[in-house]
């Protein structure tokens, strides 16, 4: 008997990160980060599990929980998914309901749990298969890949043969590729020095850090006030030096203007890019913002889904491409945005840090390499040093590198203490919290 | 004592429309017209409520209105809006919560959950006034329009000094338009008779009608086979007649080559606009459409939000604006858009039908006129006859043309009796339609 899914379990966690002033910056100063988070559970001998999630920042994650609610009829009861057909027809069934696309389409809240789940499925087969998702996808023939991907909306720039001839023609060297991963690693950079929370010293010293730990690139997140930011990005330049890239980040705190205004008193200090310089459905406004000033553009961790990142990269308008591992509807559109990003040329630098967002979206830059692109050239994924404490598979960094994921699946699986502890509102950790008399009450 | 928010009563109300094929399109072959829906209430001595609601076609609607509920901290306990400064506050209060910010941003789920509680606070307010919100609206000052609106995003194409400008130059003539409306009304078109579902006869017999009824302009659902569709667009063409208006809408069917493919095929029935032919989220693949065929463009109801609009106007993608009362952050947001399409000197034809769309936009549309556009020139509201009997200020139709409301508020009331037959799942209307064994257990 094959197994099939018999429950799904959704939790609302959440972590009082805004006590600190880490993951502070200029759109979102407090922060709690939180996950939507999904378990499916199977039966049959081995009782295998599939983990996913939505990142958030704390209000609102009980809409997201909700949201994933929402998918339970399409899950419960199926068969076990194991293979690129399952994934590709419940990534189907998950985005094409008739009367919930009407709340995006393909975006927000109800996008979002579409990821979680589909995630959860990718995280369960390849459980199944006993291989770290990067593995398991680099594992499959291009048509299989392409079965996984939803064409519809990209057809004028990436057709189905296309793609097909983009994976073909980087079959030759996966086994290479992968060896080399495994040997080597992946390169990361490091946003810990840049939170916009943190005093000068701090920044300085967490700075010199994040370069005797191996990094070769840092973040500073930047937006708020251009003083400080031109004195905060001399400071971190002359910490580091010349020969590291600082990136710095505005999370769409500015418009085009303001864009061209501040990276024009940023540039001496020559950054390596300009991320998130304006609203990430802004398409033309980061066309204008990379044709007006000398710094790169990257964006991405907010962009709702392919039809976007389509035109990003037909308008020009980016340098790079930062993928989120669970803001789009999971692995399968990802794969879409990678074919996407392959096709144009432009590398993908995933967006991490939050709640597990390290762990998910390694899989996929090291997929990217083995299976897609074929190069680390000009790619780095971020990393946050930030709540991997709660996972049972945390990603590993030595020496500013990822290394390659060896334990099955998609390293996703958080603690079930953690989850016992930060369920929101009733788990210990917020309980602690409330105030007395609404404890007593 | 001014009154305060003293209430917020949320509520999930289905119809069963699925059960005929009315609202049935390419994309939605099923749809249950339903609204998550928000009272608010205030003390003081006429308990004046305000009334607002998101359109959903069913499933998800309770995840709709848990999103409306995570908003009930920043409206409970507030002064009951009453002026231009109270609406603005309050959009921007429910817009910017920045942990509430990372589910969209600005779209979505979330998003839309504003739009409900913004557009009850318009109603609480107008009715506050006295005045019908179109009224309210256009006794404005051009200074207190320009306050209700979010300009961030919009700068590089429109300032708020062009945007007073815009407005100082339709201040003369307002009275006069206003006379004119309640004289004359607003032209409508009517979707009633090309739903996807009806067979031949039945369209050709409410075209007719339609005519017959005063309507310049009807529209068909096309999008899912083109043989159909071409013996569709015939079948009418002949029914109206050349001097008809004839639009068609493909509700997001297509992608960009198969839309000018499919435009060709129907151009030779001179259609008058080809709606939602391909992604909402498609700038540029608009942009495609209106360049490679020959029939105008339209799109809209889909939209998330003022900076897509904003790029579809740019790029010169659209010959239509179709703002939706429901799907953005409410009034001060389509203030935005309205704003927008009058820099380009587009027309903005509002999408309604659903439930209770023709009753909020057709206060939008005849607010632009008033004070916004001054001109009905190539302007039209779409009206549906469907459900406005739930409705205790429903939009009134006379000679193909909507009457101008007089009754204080937005008309988003719908009638108490109404909301308890129809609240999901638990509404007399939904036990009924429960399979026998589901009641008992």
């Amino acid at each position: 008997m094959r197994p099939s899914v018999t429950g799904f379990d959704v939790y609302d966690i959440r972590f009082p990160t805004s006590e600190q002033l880490d993951g502070s910056d200029a759109m979102n100063p407090d922060p709690d980060y939180s996950a939507a988070y999904v378990v499916l559970r199977t039966d049959g001998p081995a009782r295998t599990e599939g983990h996913g999630f939505v990142f958030t920042i704390g209000r609102g994650n009980d809409v997201t929980a909700a949201a994933i609610e929402a998918l339970r009829p399409y899950v419960v009861g199926r068969p076990a998914p194991r293979s690129a057909a399952d994934l590709a027809a419940l990534h189907h069934d998950l985005t094409h309901d008739s009367q919930l696309r009407w709340l995006g389409p393909e975006k927000g809240v109800t996008h979002m749990a579409a990821g979680a789940v589909v995630n959860a499925a990718w995280d369960l087969a390849a459980k199944t298969a006993g291989l770290p998702v990067w593995e398991f996808l680099a594992a499959m023939t291009p048509e299989e890949l392409v079965s996984l991907v939803d064409f519809r909306y990209l057809t004028d720039v990436l057709t189905r043969q296309e793609a097909l001839e983009l994976l073909r023609a980087a079959e030759p060297g996966r086994a290479e590729r992968a060896r080399l991963l495994r040997a080597e690693g992946y390169p990361a950079y490091t946003t810990s020095p840049g939170w916009l929370g943190y005093d000068d010293a701090k920044l300085v010293r967490l700075a010199k850090e994040a370069v005797a730990d191996g990094f070769a690139q840092i973040k500073l997140k930047v937006g708020a006030d251009l003083d400080d930011d031109v004195r905060r990005l001399r400071l971190a330049r002359a910490a580091v030096g010349p020969g590291i890239r600082i990136a710095v980040d505005a999370n769409q705190r500015w418009d085009v203007p303001d864009a061209l205004r501040w990276m024009a008193a940023l540039a001496p200090y020559a950054p390596h890019w300009i991320e998130e310089p304006t609203s990430p459905d802004d398409i033309l406004g980061h066309a204008a913002v990379r044709a007006g000033q000398p710094v790169k553009v990257a964006t991405g961790e907010h962009v709702a889904n392919r039809v976007v990142f389509k035109q990003l990269l037909q308008a020009g308008a980016v340098d790079f491409v930062q993928i989120d591992a669970a803001r789009v509807s999971g692995v399968n559109e990802n794969l879409a945005i990678l074919l996407l990003a392959a096709k144009y040329g432009v590398p993908v630098c995933p967006h991490a840090g939050g709640v597990g967002l390290c762990e998910l979206v390694q899989h996929l830059a090291m997929f990217d390499y083995v299976a897609v692109s074929g190069t680390r050239e000009d790619r780095v994924i971020e990393y946050v040093d930030h709540l991997h404490e709660h996972f049972t598979d945390p990603a590993v960094i030595e020496g500013g590198r990822y290394r390659a994921p060896r334990a099955p699946g998609f390293s996703a699986r958080m603690r079930p203490e953690s989850i016992a502890a930060y369920r929101y509102p009733d788990g210990p950790a917020w309980l602690a919290r409330r105030p007395a008399q609404e404890v007593i009450s």
